[in-house]
């Protein structure tokens, strides 16, 4: 019992200076060697727990999402919405995040891309079905489709707002995407509750 | 003015082979030895114009959207979905439109991005002014803001379809793209005479 939470802890630790040096450096520029370096922890116990870069950042983008918690209230879109305001937040300093992103766009371009816009996706797309359950969402609004197209756009602009002012204006971009899609989302009834500028900060669990 | 012609042509030649390069390898990857070689110039005939990787990355991102003439129709709305198309079309083949997706994405976490969003948010901030001033939007949607938010979701719209389909399901993502957003853009009146699908196949000039 003792030996597997050491083993949990040192997978913690690599995964961690995975997405350190795979955030700073790129996941293409990135090496076992460096990451085995920053983890601070033997060779062997890197590969006992990911046999190649590939396997790190499959865990990687499984893992990004992990301690973003969607909060649960009567309104499912409203949901979504701090939601994204919550990663994006945590998106300026949180290293898997970077990561995510990072691997995402590097083997966008590759023979197999990793596609860590699904994790994000199965969110949304949750979220929306609650959403229309609810009676928030336009009639014809599909969730699933709608989670696809708004991962792809959110993705877009988070790049955007990478590029344009190393994400210092993200907030405000993720507001205008909400504000820009929302009256193609929302049934008139619910659109007029919703804050594309979220709630309020989220704490982060 | 023969010579400049024949100038003229070796810059137009240098730019095709780099573009090529850079759409098959990457822009970190792309060497001046390969491009000069692709090229079939001599290495100071490249240098005569492009004084470097950057340089030729520069005119890449300024020169793609060239060929690209939108057309002009009583409704510029209708102008900027078949513009988009045509575009989209046009990125499964050309190798410029092909090499400024790859610099866009690769610079975006260098100190100094080269913001190739910028030559499409002018495209389609005219267009959307015109629409204004047509009727066609929403009050309070602002030409340039809705023109920033449209390319950094149709970004990320392409790279999700790039990794998931290799650009195969393009054009229905592009349409899924306007449908979701042209709610939040058009006024009633202009939105139920808009096709998200474009008018038809444009003609490339």
């Amino acid at each position: 019992m003792v030996k597997q939470e050491r083993a949990l802890r040192t997978r913690r630790t690599v995964l961690e200076a995975a997405a350190h040096v795979i955030g700073h450096r790129g996941y293409q520029a990135a090496t076992m060697a460096e990451i085995i370096q920053r983890a601070g922890v033997t060779k062997g116990a890197v590969y006992f727990h990911f046999t190649s870069k590939d396997a790190l950042a499959r865990a990687v983008i499984t893992e990004q999402a992990e301690p973003f918690l969607p909060q649960v209230s009567a309104s499912r879109l409203q949901d979504a919405i701090d939601f994204t305001h919550q990663v994006s937040l945590a998106l300026r300093s949180d290293p898997m995040l970077q990561a995510g992103t990072r691997i995402a766009v590097e083997t966008t371009f590759s023979e197999e891309p990793l596609m860590p816009y699904q994790v994000w996706t199965d969110i949304i797309t949750t979220m929306f079905g609650e959403a229309r359950d609810n009676g928030e969402l336009l009639p014809g609004v599909t969730p699933e489709r709608a989670a696809e197209f708004f991962v792809a756009a959110y993705m877009g602009v988070q790049l955007f707002s990478r590029a344009a002012t190393n994400r210092a204006d993200l907030p405000e971009r993720v507001t205008a995407l909400w504000k820009h899609t929302l009256p193609g989302l929302a049934a008139p009834g619910a659109l007029s509750h919703l804050d594309p500028r979220g709630r309020r900060t989220q704490i982060r669990i």
